[in-house]
């Protein structure tokens, strides 16, 4: 596997600005930028776009939509509104694909927030599929069920982009499902409905802190050799998007951990 | 439903002794008593027999044995004599089963350390049945995978029940399992393979420590009312089991934690 599938998504490097990071990484090699809607206010749709297509990189994804229980609070349909914003934002940069989390339960039933996924993302889908860009429906770990992200396993994915259509498309992170112990058995039919970005980082033993603590792949307790041998094996050709949120590695110098980032991917995917 | 198949497990009083717990949980119309094999050692079996049989006290099970990865740094065999130990001191005291915690992986392969419970787990099996003492096998939330618990879901439990054989039976736990999206549509199964205990405690949001900050029953995300229908409905006939593990919950007065836990019992059992 050569590097014209290797991005970066640049949570991992969050001190750069929004055109640092385009800069830097396509002088560093990286073929491909993960960008974030925040970010993206730094320099509007357009001349990202322009910037995008002056370097050459392509984007696997842009972050993120959905978060339905807060942004309900804000108003009837305010998370489909934003998911339809979203949608146009990524097809203004020409990312295929907006990343979309489904957003925490709270205290209230769990069942009816991943019931109100469902709603958003078929409302949602029809505006995906008029602009071309499809959702990309991340399942979040389970501990994040009441917090973050409802929908907690591929096979729940795989289901919701069965029952919607073709604009959903599967996010794959490996922090959120290295431990799931049907992931393997679900790959081929994820790949065939559609996993639209690799989110390469890893599960640090010990994990202090539920979300800003991840490990650089290699460096924590999941299988990356695997996943990503499983992931081309079940046909997979898509992005591998190093996704590193922590606040260890956001410390460290922007360039070295892209070169870090290289060398992984070097590491496990060249190998494949 | 009534108050027969109410056991609280003494970690939710931990400021307790093994002979106060005892003595408090009988006079204040529990049932039964989940008992730890650390307290245990406080009266020794044959004591701890005697103030059971005296109080009438059940006790739905001895907690723990398993944490294979740890055990295994001790020597060869090591995970396996502590099985056998523990299924030895269940006996003694008259408890039907005894707690099994997978262990986590470390950084080292999740696949392989599931294999090894597996092994663990059918050695020990034997001697469980001359014994008379069930193995709970208790799937851990994946968030402890690397570090407390191998087994996540209730599916790989059963799956572990149907390969090793009767003596395993399955210990449900809210905090572990509230978020799986198979969690009903496995339950009836469950059921009719065994399950032993249930224990309840819930989701806390924000949960601030990944083992010592459960909620009481009711106070958190899970639905305890749904949780608890699914089980009778699937033909569940054994206790529920208090267990709380929150430094919040064991800094307070035990007699009030114990009536609090009164109360959620009658107000989410009493109603089944």
């Amino acid at each position: 596997m050569d590097r014209s599938r290797l991005a970066i998504n640049q949570i991992t490097t969050p001190s750069w600005s929004l055109k640092d990071a385009i800069d830097n990484y396509a002088k560093l090699d990286i073929a491909g930028i993960g960008i974030w809607r925040d970010k993206l206010t730094e320099l509007g749709t357009a001349k990202t776009r322009q910037m995008l297509d002056a370097t050459g990189l392509f984007v696997p994804s842009l972050c993120k939509t959905g978060d339905i229980a807060k942004l309900d609070i804000i108003g009837k349909n305010a998370a489909l509104d934003d998911c339809r914003k979203a949608i146009d934002e990524a097809a203004e940069i020409g990312a295929p694909v907006v990343v979309f989390v489904g957003g925490g339960c709270g205290t209230r039933s769990l069942t009816d927030a991943r019931k109100r996924v469902g709603e958003v993302l078929s409302q949602a889908s029809e505006h995906a599929r008029t602009v071309g860009v499809d959702i990309g429906l991340e399942p979040f770990h389970p501990m994040h069920a009441a917090e973050r992200g409802c929908i907690n396993t591929l096979s729940q994915a795989c289901e919701l982009r069965q029952e919607i259509g073709n604009e959903v498309a599967v996010i794959l992170d490996v922090f959120h499902c290295w431990w799931d112990p049907a992931l393997t058995s679900h790959l081929e039919k994820a790949t065939q409905l559609g996993v639209a970005s690799a989110h390469l980082c890893d599960w640090r033993v010990p994990t202090r802190d539920p979300v800003m603590d991840r490990a650089m792949p290699g460096d924590g307790a999941a299988d990356i050799s695997g996943f990503i041998r499983q992931l081309e094996v079940s046909g997979y050709n898509g992005p591998y998007e190093f996704e590193i949120f922590s606040a260890d590695w956001a410390a460290r110098d922007p360039i070295e951990v892209v070169h870090i980032c290289l060398e992984r991917y070097d590491r496990y995917c060249q190998e494949v």
